[in-house]
C-alpha cells in the first residue's frame, strides 16, 4: 500500500527550506512506504506549518506549540503509515523517556 | 487556480537530493501558482527521473536524454501552469538562442 506525506509551510515566514529538510528526512526513512505516493511541499501563508500523513494531520505548529522534533515526527508518521516498523534509536529514546 | 508539480526520482540512483533541489527551485519561482497545490517528491526505481506539471509530463530522463537544464525546465513548467508569466533571464536566453 502506498502512502503520502504533506508538509504545508508559510512562504511569508520563509519556511520552505525547513519543510524541504523535513520532507527529505521522511522520504529517506519511509522510502518504501512512500514509493508511488511521495512527500508534497505545499506553500501556504499566515504562519502555517503542518505535517500530514495520509491526510491525517500529525503536526500543527499552532496547536502543538512550535516545530516538531524530527525524531518525534518520525514516530508520529510511523504510527500512521508503517506501525510495524521499528525506528531503532527513535523508539529507544521514547522508551527511555517513558521509563524515566 | 491552483497547480501541482511532481518529481519522480530513482531511489536506487540516489537522486532524491537532485529531485529536492529541482522541487525547491520550482516552488520558489512558482510560489503563487503552487499555493494550495505544491510540489511532490515521489520515490521510484529503475533510473526514472520525470517532472510533471498538473499531470502533464514535461520532462523524462529517458525520453529527453538526461536531466533537465533548470532554466529550460522552468520555461516548460511556466508554459503549462502560468503561460502569461515572464521569466526574465530565462526568456531572454531562449530568445537569444532562437535569434542565433
Amino acid at each position: 500500500m502506498t502512502h503520502r506525506i504533506r508538509v504545508v509551510y508559510c512562504t511569508q515566514c520563509a519556511w520552505m527550506l525547513r519543510a524541504a529538510w523535513i520532507a527529505q528526512e521522511l522520504l529517506t526513512t519511509f522510502q518504501d512506504e512512500l514509493m508511488g505516493g511521495g512527500a508534497t511541499l505545499e506553500p501556504g501563508t499566515g504562519g502555517i506549518f503542518e505535517v500530514y500523513a495520509d491526510d491525517e494531520r500529525v503536526w500543527s505548529r499552532k496547536d502543538d506549540g512550535g516545530f516538531p522534533d524530527i525524531v518525534e515526527l518520525k514516530r508520529l508518521v510511523r504510527d500512521r503509515i508503517a506501525p510495524d516498523r521499528v525506528l531503532g534509536h527513535a523508539d529507544r529514546a521514547a522508551a527511555r523517556r517513558l521509563e524515566g
